[in-house]
């Protein structure tokens, strides 16, 4: 067919462009607009070339992307043609392109894992030591069910309708004393209501990173928080967790990239349960102060101590409001609440806001409602003091644990809060292989290299002590030395180094 | 000061930016690093100029640019010196400068009005008909108490754990079925739980738009949708809400620009209470079909008619799956569960769950467990049954109210559904100027360029009958005859034309 004249006045311009993709719109153009209906002959692919003057590889890809988009056809020995779009009869259209419609997105290291980790309920047969769930046995149920029915009647019903983004006003005002107890000076300006402390992370990143930006993160931390970076396309700077705090090493960062924020998990840290002390606290800040460097403190654990009450939070010593302060109730409470905040200068308060509202108008204001009651009635603290007693015990199992069953094998350092106790292997393999014979024993965790923004195949492994009862930790340390010694057996017969990287090809 | 010596080595590069930025960067990093401290004298600019081989205003530029970043400062007759950015003790540091460090956003029209008419609480003296808000009084709270005296304590206490982000399993599969009655077949890899039907618009625009696509958008539509756009920095093209659906217009913007998607609100339009007829939703998604074009059908309102029941969703007529279904509980039961839904092709229920986890994990699970136990006693039916009478009573009320008191100011048809009645000034007055008055007289509404991609400056508005008894709305029409009256008044004074644009100088 003479597509010349379909094609009149049609100039490629290779600014703008690949030239077969121009090629492929001007088609597609004349095929979507009825110009060329369905089984019309296009011109073979030398024709097409000489018609726009490109070289014939130019004008095989145009047809071959025509045909990826399901525009064209090409029949064997017989030439290209006009594919049936325009179906008619619904039910046999092509359908919508899905995955070419959707925005290019970062592949972040272990998305997949960590939705699984999330999403699947533990099952009776297998004991997961993976996620850092709270145990349900320890929800104040009652203590909500008795404030629903104290309450409920006499809350004004308009409570429950539309809300300021910032938050319920009520919890708001009742955050500032809970705040105040936690030496962090804030008022109704510095506030704003999360629906959870991830949503902070995730609003956090769209007002402040743009592609390119460097962060500082802790090697390991949250896995959540890599993959936020990530996604937003910041360059992640890495600080070992090990030892002091490697000022230095943050210094050098400073000067050379003038990163945007450092995001940090001083207390309680997750995955290893380092607790930053108050001096290397202040020593940061001074650090961060000089340079102007935004912190984000990242502080669910610091109300589950186990011995002396945690130190004050960056927050707390934060001298210039350089510090934006994620507090949760998901671990203390429950995650189901999914009620957080953050406490930080009043311009950011703002700014976030406007982002908050486009994400979802306001927070869950059941929720809000029912924390606001919890902390005016003077509930969390009796349920701290018992939460913190039950998850210490369980701490102290799981470590016994440890010592009695996978001593010859293990190393940890016993954390003086929080969730979670991080493990090294003694022997030279990644947990990641421990992790494929401890499932199959009936035991999970979280093999160490979930929480690196880089590639990396440690011996280090996450345990999490808080879901179940001490039975439970034993016996899940218990398969875990068998897996440990299955290991060992297998390494034996090893014959190639682990930690080697080889080109996928 | 000799700066040649710290400078050594440095050189510009025209390609990566503008040089008076690469020169503001090399000092500030000498600033940063110490090497020149806080009350060295910098080389006068003609000496800069020359250090550097650049014109005389890219050394004041650079200048310029340290001195708004705080780096130094400029006497007045004595020269450039570097800053005190260090003062060493804390308190009197300049602080981060918070205002530098956002990303741009995109300035959208109505903003704060919308912030406002959300954040503010109706007072007792201020009759508010401006925001979509359920009537407190309905919400079924009696309902949800009992709901949780009966199950709370029958429930898994997991399921108030973390789970997984596609939402409550058990809430899913009981919307399979409340789907099904609404014609739209839907299975549980087609469906996810969203935090309000906000989060659904937001998600979307993260996943889909890229900045400069196209959307085509009806105008007026809901002003929410409108600021995401625009801050996804997508390109609005307009369809306008009034008679048939015009087909041949949206042609036109399909075969011209290939925009991303449509955005429509089908049934009970926000803000025009539009109904679009069953036979011209087929045409609809016969063109849509043939273009392959997404189509996103925000649903709110569809179960709240006053007469027949709604003609099918797109969604239910959808026959190829290109239509996203968005969906959402706070019309009909209460905002403050922030829940809503989505139903739409598995690839784009996949590729929107990765987002929403780095969004907030997870919805919510006390709404999600309300709403769950709602559809499964049979509750929600009668709960509709109910609210159908009342508003179709407001709806009449109002309606009745404007024809008696507004008539000769005021056109608008009744709607056959939904929250809102449409009013159009009969003069040419713009009503934003009949809110002035208004808002004096003890009576609010949403004049109709908020709902406008463009500057706009109509004579229509938006009333809702939804919030107020009837005796409540009545009297707010009687208080905006008032300003009609007072309007009418002054327009008889009025010298210029209010459609105008001048130039801001």
């Amino acid at each position: 067919m003479d597509l010349s004249k379909y094609l009149a006045g049609a100039r490629l311009d290779p600014k703008t462009g690949a030239l077969y993709l121009q090629i492929s719109e001007l088609i597609s153009g004349k095929i979507l607009n009825n110009a060329l209906p369905a089984g019309t002959k296009l011109p073979p692919e030398r024709e097409l070339a000489s018609l726009f003057g490109v070289s014939r590889t130019t004008a095989i890809n145009a047809y071959r992307h025509l045909e990826q988009q399901g525009m064209v056809k090409t029949r064997v020995g017989s030439g290209t043609y006009v594919a049936e779009i325009f179906p008619g009869t619904p039910g046999q259209s092509p359908g919508i392109p899905w995955p070419q419609l959707f925005t290019p997105y970062a592949q972040t290291s272990f998305t997949s894992t960590l939705r699984e980790l999330v999403s699947n309920p533990i099952s009776s047969n297998n004991i997961s030591l993976a996620t850092g769930m709270p145990d349900p046995a320890f929800y104040p149920v009652d203590q909500l069910q008795s404030l629903l029915n104290d309450f409920l009647h006499r809350t004004d019903r308009a409570d429950f309708g539309y809300i300021p983004t910032e938050g319920y006003t009520p919890l708001r005002q009742s955050l500032v004393p809970y705040l105040t107890k936690k030496g962090i000076n804030a008022s109704l300006e510095n506030l704003t209501v999360l629906s959870g402390a991830q949503q902070g992370l995730y609003l956090i990143c769209k007002i402040l990173l743009s592609p390119g930006d460097f962060v500082v993160v802790e090697s390991p931390t949250y896995l959540g928080a890599i993959q936020l970076f990530q996604a937003a396309g910041a360059r992640l700077l890495t600080l070992p967790v090990s030892g002091t705090f490697p000022l230095s090493l943050l210094e050098d960062y400073l000067i050379r990239y003038r990163p945007k924020l450092l995001y940090t998990i001083p207390t309680f840290h997750n995955p290893t349960g380092r607790l930053l002390p108050e001096n290397q606290r202040k020593e940061l800040l001074q650090l961060a102060s000089r340079h102007r460097m935004v912190v984000l403190e990242d502080d669910p654990y610091s109300e589950l101590f186990y011995g002396e009450p945690s130190p004050p939070s960056l927050k707390a010593l934060d001298p210039n409001g350089g510090v934006i302060y994620l507090g949760t109730f998901s671990k203390i409470l429950l995650p189901g609440l999914r009620t957080g905040f953050l406490v930080a200068h009043p311009s950011l308060v703002n700014r976030l806001a406007i982002e908050k509202q486009y994400n979802d108008l306001h927070s869950n204001n059941l929720s809000q409602w029912l924390v606001h009651l919890l902390l005016e009635e003077g509930l969390l603290d009796n349920h701290l003091k018992f939460v913190r007693r039950e998850y210490k015990k369980r701490r102290d199992a799981l470590a016994r644990a440890i010592r009695r069953y996978c001593g010859e094998h293990l190393q940890f350092d016993l954390p003086e809060g929080g969730f979670y106790i991080w493990c090294k292997l003694n022997a030279d393999v990644p947990s990641s292989k421990l992790l494929h014979e401890s499932i199959k024993a009936g035991v999970s965790f979280v093999p160490g290299e979930a929480f690196h923004a880089t590639p990396t195949e440690g011996r280090e492994f996450r345990l999490c002590f808080a879901t179940h009862p001490e039975a439970l930790l034993t016996e899940g340390v218990r398969r875990l030395s068998k897996s440990l010694d299955q290991l060992s057996k297998n390494g034996r017969n090893r014959t190639t180094p682990t930690a080697s990287y080889r080109p996928i090809i």
